[in-house]
């Protein structure tokens, strides 16, 4: 199934992409896509919906973030070896693990505003996995058990708040609009391979990320088991999983964001997002 | 005021803590301590109220977390200087900024867990800011009225996660019960100057905490100001603005939590936490 959720923001109702790429509307069943909708059982629920039988959302209305009551968006950092050298950095020997704002939480095709300051405001598309479980010291084996789906995430960077204001890098990942997500959650049945799964990134036209999720350093069977040794998981949590290379600050010269660019971004079989980017 | 909420876990009522130090059931005027209840308007409406109107809650039920519906729980780092200096680390020029887990916040009372193959479980006492407006590229000078209240936090931490696993402090702030906060609300009128509050930390009887807001490097009303160029504060949200000296890893030898160890910890005005350490 693909779940989203559509209308102004801040009024969203929940809904579902049927076969023929149109929204039906959920409302009747569930009051969001968050929380016990995301579990196994609540999945299932939704599943054995006929989605001819829901009504069909005419128009084409905004959709905001494909999930809810997200309660910690987690971050992995330099989790694509080609990244971590274009940084300048080496991938590290345990994943690094930093936070995102989840105000910073935003629908697919909404704006990027620029922070007030900003001169670094970068791109980076992300494979998101949301969770569907609560999950405390699970172990790799068992860890899929406790994802819902996944999305595309856009994990927006402020590369000057990040690394020259001193000290951690949610300063620079966490300002409104730094994380498009969305525009559906695909629930985990429908991703064969989440490690095999191509991704790209343009601004203005011009793809700078091509990349794989194959590249990953670290996958998502082993990073669901490994952040939960530190932090408890919960249903709607989101754990943003790192970005391949392609990123701004690894271009020669550095090229940022600017009012009046376009970004557009995708995973194959997740959906593809556009954001306008606008100054704060 | 003193605001609160009591009752088992998950089920917590708002309450509040009369002049008598009995707790009143506020159940009929407000659904929780979150949100619009935090504004100015809300706080005023309570306020508004007798408390000797409200109904007298009979016995001792266990607090919960004075505050909920946390989007962020956003925490300063060597924010005292004696503190940077024990653990040898120097004051930054700007405020450190990380996040621990919301899905870390406990009640005042409740147990602290150590992690599974936790070694380092550490303790800070710390003053707690809650915001009650939404404040976005505020100044200084206006900063204080987006702030509801204060409380005590005890930001438990596991400093080899923190810092011998590769990157990140919020890998070692985010276990379950590394959060206890609370007990109750101080609204800011009732808090003359929250850079003049002693705070102690007792284990097991001993002493190790023992100072004072007045020694914090980036005071309050700096920091509402700083983070909201960096992001968006929600009601709800709380700031923990760091700790003084006497932490476990900086004793000599370094000392830290084990099971059946009890932590003491208050701030004059804002009450005091017990917690019992169990194992994970």
């Amino acid at each position: 199934m693909k779940l989203l959720r559509y209308g102004p923001a801040g009024q969203e109702k929940p809904g579902l992409l049927d076969a023929d790429g149109r929204i039906r509307d959920l409302s009747a069943h569930v009051t969001d896509i968050a929380g016990a909708t995301l579990s196994p059982d609540g999945l299932n629920a939704l599943r054995a919906l006929d989605p001819a039988s829901l009504p069909l959302v005419e128009g084409n209305p905004r959709l905001g973030p494909c999930v809810t009551g997200t309660g910690k968006f987690i971050c992995i950092g330099l989790n694509y070896s080609d990244h971590a050298a274009e940084t300048g950095a080496t991938v590290p020997p345990e994943p690094i693990i930093f936070m995102k704002a989840t105000s910073a939480i935003t629908g697919p095709n909404d704006v990027i505003e620029i922070p007030r300051g900003s001169l670094k405001t970068d791109w980076e598309v992300e494979l998101g996995v949301i969770i569907g479980k609560t999950a405390k010291y699970v172990s790799e084996e068992d860890a899929m058990d406790h994802v819902a789906g996944y999305c595309v995430i856009n994990d927006v960077s402020e590369r000057a708040f990040q690394t020259e204001h001193h000290g951690q890098w949610t300063k620079g990942k966490s300002a409104d609009s730094f994380g498009p997500t969305g525009p559906w959650l695909v629930t985990r049945d429908e991703v064969a391979d989440p490690q095999n799964l191509p991704m790209w990134l343009e601004v203005n036209g011009h793809r700078y990320q091509n990349g794989s999720t194959a590249t990953m350093v670290y996958g998502v069977r082993f990073l669901v088991s490994y952040l939960s040794r530190f932090m408890s998981l919960q249903p709607g949590d989101i754990i943003s999983t790192g970005t391949p290379p392609g990123v701004g600050m690894g271009q020669k010269p550095q090229t940022y964001l600017k009012a009046g660019d376009v970004v557009t971004l995708g995973i194959e079989g997740l959906g593809s997002q556009r954001q306008d980017v606008v100054q704060g």
